[in-house]
């Protein structure tokens, strides 16, 4: 049977049935080695929207990742378009220039299983599950600070002319299903009874409680919702928590980029960050006769520091080198007395995204603690007394993120408060 | 000769040839009466950019547009894509249903001829040319308000779900001409010296070039330029300058919308608010024995800020009764206790929007004094000394407008400095 023939229909993969489009492809045979009916094949997903299979030859292995036509964490009564496959893969295509081995290799994009074939990323691991096992990756911080910095720059229209960026605009802009899910999940749910939500009960429901009348913290949620569909500065990820990293001790790959779009370079910035604060926060709830995690906890801090300082820095770094594109041109800034105020422009435009990170954190934190979707940092802790108290902590931090921003100008001041706030709570 | 056959291929008209196409509609041939050979057809466009006829019949009359192929005011050496008339036709269809008679009735949009027959507009004339006369209009400023409200409103994320306005981006991103050419001679070229450039001179030379050397004013600039590109609120006209709006004493009707796309509500706000405040500074250029157009000028100042007054008004209005977007969804602030925070938010983005305005404002008005396309309401003032002097004005105040925001957070500052600056610099 052709490749073409065999790809037309949809079809749900299991173990047996992928060994045939998947054999198709001769170098993903040859990469595997011996033939189909010997593979070994294991469907290993754990995410909520696809099936992911390691396929394993005695040359090599390669993963197979099919989107669902479902939301998997739901079931069918909650379909969702596997278009979603296309655009990870366009993402992949756009990014794959700029971010180097940071990305997994593709091999084979199917369009008709939207099914693609793709490095298998061993012995990497989650970087969620790293951080519960209170694991170290000493290049992580600065692999994706130097990522988010890249791929941003490089699909904005600071890198480009404003052509480029519109065509991209123009094709994300079929990728809906997934933002629905962003806008519902992230910026509506969680402030209201909606019920897909959920909480630690009763230990959050005073708390939650007192969350869904804030007045001034829905507004500012609301305003970054507005905030995600309104500002296309740069094709993102989408989904850039710690779940869609891999890492070993020396290497980090993104994975996972269906939810991509054009959007702000905050929401990529404060997935990662607000990921971190969940990892911190949960900590306590991961310690040990012999780990208090106090250090893991300093450890994770330094890194979310030391992820925006990366960012940040590689940002401008590109902009002075790179800076080809339609937004703030090289032609208004030829004379060596327009430094510095290209300079004190380029700071400002930092600025507005270290604000935006903050704030995309805190919806990102909010809707892991009252939503639907939680993670497994604090799903894992089995005490729902200890369970609570830091879901608590973390909810505090991230309501005082959005409603007093004022206070958090700097990442010292960051850093600094989520301690400070931690032991006032704990205090009470 | 069927509508189909003669439509497939583009060629350019002219009073003769334009009798078929327009012929083959028999709505258009039974308003106009007898037959197409005895027609009066008259070419009248004085735009950059089309082709515009009159066709009068016995019974009535239509006006015909056609979108060259290169930008008219250029000639055949900037050639330009007549695709925009599809997305003229497109705007038009978007914003129709909510705009009433502010725009003008379609009757055919020919795909091949990228040519529109539309409502002939009589006795209108274009406001620019009221203006220069010292014409009032009596329900302008409320009009124009209204429209961009409504067309903005209804556009956005307050009125409908996401997936409407993702739908229109896809579509008007591949309006890409027209966007290049606002990027280039609105944020680029009159801030360097580009050959396309023009001004005054001598009388001007030594402003422009001060403001060449701006770094803070250049950068301003830039940061809008910038936010022109990054912020697809609302479908915009993308022109909506005095040129674009055709008035009587009683009727309002905004015409031209080619250049629309997904944009900041603001550069339809500061287009029109712009030209008003050019037309403020060139009325001494049109001052007469009999009439020395100070009482023109209060009134031109007057419509600005009823203007805006009546747009801010009726965008919170629709906001209130029509918000059922996913943009601050409704779920979340159903409580009584809510409404204080959503309206805090809304005055905050209203401020935004009028920020957005006036800096949009004054880089319509830099592009018209120091770029390549100029405005009558200074071209044709003879005196090249008083033009210069109108022109210095306008410039010294678009140049604070953009440099110093903080002195105009509201309508009252910005009205109050215009005669004052102006007299200030009068005096030197």
């Amino acid at each position: 049977m052709t490749e073409q023939a065999r790809s037309t229909a949809y079809r749900t993969l299991d173990s047996e049935s992928l060994r045939g489009p998947i054999g198709d492809h001769a170098d993903v045979r040859a990469l595997l080695g011996g033939r189909p009916q010997d593979w070994q094949v294991r469907e290993v997903g754990d995410g909520n929207l696809n099936l992911v299979f390691i396929v394993e030859g005695p040359e090599g292995s390669v993963c197979v990742k099919q989107a669902l036509p479902y939301l998997r964490a739901a079931g069918p009564s909650w379909p969702m378009s596997p278009e979603r496959a296309f655009f990870e893969n366009a993402y992949y295509s756009a990014v794959a220039p700029y971010v180097g081995t940071l990305i997994p290799k593709i091999y084979h994009y199917d369009a008709g299983l939207y099914c693609t074939v793709m490095e298998r990323l061993s012995p990497h691991i989650i970087l969620r599950q790293g951080l519960i096992a209170g694991r170290r990756y000493p290049n992580l911080a600065r692999d994706i600070g130097e990522y988010v910095a890249r791929a941003c720059f490089f699909t904005s229209d600071l890198a480009w002319p404003f052509e480029r960026k519109m065509d991209g605009l123009a094709l994300f802009a079929a990728n809906k299903p997934p933002v629905r899910i962003t806008v519902d999940l992230i910026f509506a749910d969680p402030y209201f009874a909606s019920p897909r939500n959920r909480h630690t009960s009763p230990q959050l429901d005073e708390a939650v409680a007192a969350l869904r009348r804030d007045g001034p913290l829905k507004a500012a949620a609301a305003r970054f919702g507005q905030k995600f569909l309104n500002e296309p500065q740069a094709l993102v990820h989408g989904d850039l928590h710690s779940g869609s990293v891999m890492v070993t001790e020396g290497d980090t790959r993104v994975i996972d980029p269906e939810f991509a779009f054009y959007g702000p370079i905050g929401f990529d910035l404060g997935a990662f960050f607000g990921n971190l604060l969940l990892s911190w926060y949960s900590q306590p709830g991961h310690a040990t006769r012999d780990d208090d995690r106090l250090g893991h906890g300093e450890w994770i801090l330094e890194q979310a520091s030391l992820f925006w300082e990366t960012f940040r820095g590689r940002f401008l770094a590109l902009w002075s080198g790179h800076g080809k594109g339609d937004a703030f041109p090289a032609a208004l800034f030829s004379a060596p007395h327009d430094a510095a105020a290209l300079r004190s422009a380029q700071d400002a435009f930092l600025d507005t995204l270290f604000a935006d990170m903050l704030g995309f954190a805190a919806c990102k934190m909010i809707r892991r603690l009252v939503g639907f979707a939680h993670v497994i940092d604090f799903d894992s802790i089995r005490d729902a007394d200890l369970r609570g108290r830091c879901e608590a902590s973390a909810l505090a931090m991230a309501r005082a993120l959005l409603t007093h921003p004022e206070q958090f100008r700097s990442m010292a001041q960051v850093i600094d408060a989520i301690p400070r706030m931690t032991r006032r709570q704990a205090a009470r």
